[in-house]
């Protein structure tokens, strides 16, 4: 199949460029990066192997991209309310939309933007981040869970493992995508919010004994919260979620680098909802909604004072 | 009646200069501070007046001091251990102990270490800081809300009140002192602690909704915690307490100034002695939790980083 990036960060080159090598087909959309890539191309430093593609195929505006068969949709939720906008001029009947994305509902607001198209969430497991423009760092892990929005899809997902297996990376189908979705926010619920917050990085926050007990409250939530929707996510995930991250490389999260640089974070989809999810059924959590406050917070006074306010 | 003070910092110089200033005999107890204060005595800077005194009685250690009827006990919560040795020294029978200190359970753990003494609970409803040592700056308010521990000591009470209102500060005297406690705490909580959290002073954190949320929510679970132990504390304070705090001079707590000096933050007094206080009552209170968390969380990397580790 032929593939589609949309968005030049750290997922949406390291994956693209990971099928690239394999010789599949990739067509890239930059928007700030254009020049770059198409003067430099790619560079991938990586713990499965570093490599260098001279030559990407890389577009600024998606009325001149060819229709290929698959998108991945790798930009931050953040900029999720022009994604309609730059997918139209490229859905065609059986196109499919791969979400690369964190959060919650970003499938379901695709599917009803693009009725015909195959939608399929995918939960990036990556340590990754852009060391600079067309320069990559894959730091840790990197295997994907992914989902089909619609049941009837799957034949499609599996269609988009056997390439994304072909070049290498390690990809595993689920049947359900809510619950799928909330084991992702399991991790990125905690550590996003509180590297954020606490100014510190993975094994920081783990390091002290309120670290902890603030990460285990939020996830304590977060199931609650999937549970609220008839989500299958067991309690018994906590424990090794949190011995994984404790031995995995000490990781400052995407929202705290996002925080760093002034963009902005991805509050919506990460958190606000959630936690209107979990409402909805009538459910509180209180410990994220505090969090999440805190957050836009922090991100209201940070934009200000880049705006010399 | 001769005051002894516990403490040179914004609370201690502000209320025993007051005294001495109206004519009272004072006697205060430095540490660091001792020899500027011996040699160059105390400057205030207040909104009821500016004034100055060239000569302070000081003394650095408890038990060359003269055994006074009334302490007033005005340093940190943070140094409260100490407390008990330091006091040893001065009590003697019919003392009077004034604890001008934010929290819960200061005046029952002193009742308990001296049986013989008075204990009465005030509450400093001021915006007042130390400028440098000797030298304090009282920019809002002033009043002070009184309460004995045993409604047995109320005469003793009066009779300060007299030379508090001698001394020009409204003093008003409160029956229960547990819920003229938890009343205090309905303004600290919420505003010593988004303080460090947000980086930001009172006006700051009013500014955003996001901010007024939090502070409601934490005021919510502060009356919680109140009804938790019967004090009949009414949710109708909230507005007022927010509407006042709006129109006050943009004012750092003093947890916001610890932390950026680097030295230990109430937390304890605070923030886990009304949380425990709820807790023995069955009730939680999930966002006062989180909050004293994640102090403790910065407090820890705030020393960590001072030790040079």
């Amino acid at each position: 199949m032929r593939y589609t990036v949309l968005g030049t960060g750290a997922i949406g080159c390291y994956y693209g460029g990971r099928l690239q090598q394999a010789g599949l087909p990739v067509d890239y959309l930059a928007r700030g990066d254009y020049e770059y890539f198409s003067q430099n191309g790619l560079i991938v430093e990586s713990i499965d192997g570093d490599f260098q593609l001279d030559k990407i195929s890389v577009f600024k505006d998606p009325a001149k991209m060819p229709k290929n068969d698959v998108v991945l949709i790798s930009m931050k939720t953040s900029a999720n309310v022009d994604l309609p906008n730059m997918l139209r001029p490229i859905v065609h009947p059986g196109i499919i939309l791969m979400v690369l994305q964190n959060g919650l509902e970003m499938e379901e607001e695709l599917q009803e933007a693009f009725p015909e198209a195959t939608v399929i969430g995918a939960m990036c497991f990556i340590c990754s981040f852009r060391k600079a423009p067309g320069h990559i760092c894959h730091i840790d892990k990197g295997s994907i869970n992914a989902s089909p929005l619609k049941a009837e899809d799957m034949p499609q997902l599996e269609n988009i493992k056997d390439d994304f297996t072909k070049a290498g990376i390690g990809f595993k189908i689920f049947s359900d995508l809510r619950t799928a979705r909330w084991n992702k926010l399991l991790w990125n619920i905690p550590f996003n919010g509180l590297s954020v917050l606490l100014n510190a990085d993975t094994e920081k926050i783990l390091s002290l004994p309120e670290g902890e007990a603030m990460v285990r409250r939020l996830m304590e939530e977060v199931i609650l919260g999937a549970h609220s929707e008839g989500c299958d996510l067991s309690r018994d995930l906590i424990d090794p979620m949190i011995n994984f991250t404790r031995v995995m490389v000490p990781y400052k999260p995407s929202m705290k680098l996002d925080y760093e640089a002034g963009r902005p974070m991805e509050i919506e989809y990460l958190f606000r909802k959630p936690l209107l999810a979990a409402k909805k059924q009538g459910v509180e959590l209180p410990n994220i909604l505090q969090l999440a406050d805190q957050l836009d917070f922090l991100e209201k006074v940070n934009m200000e004072s880049l705006q010399g306010k």
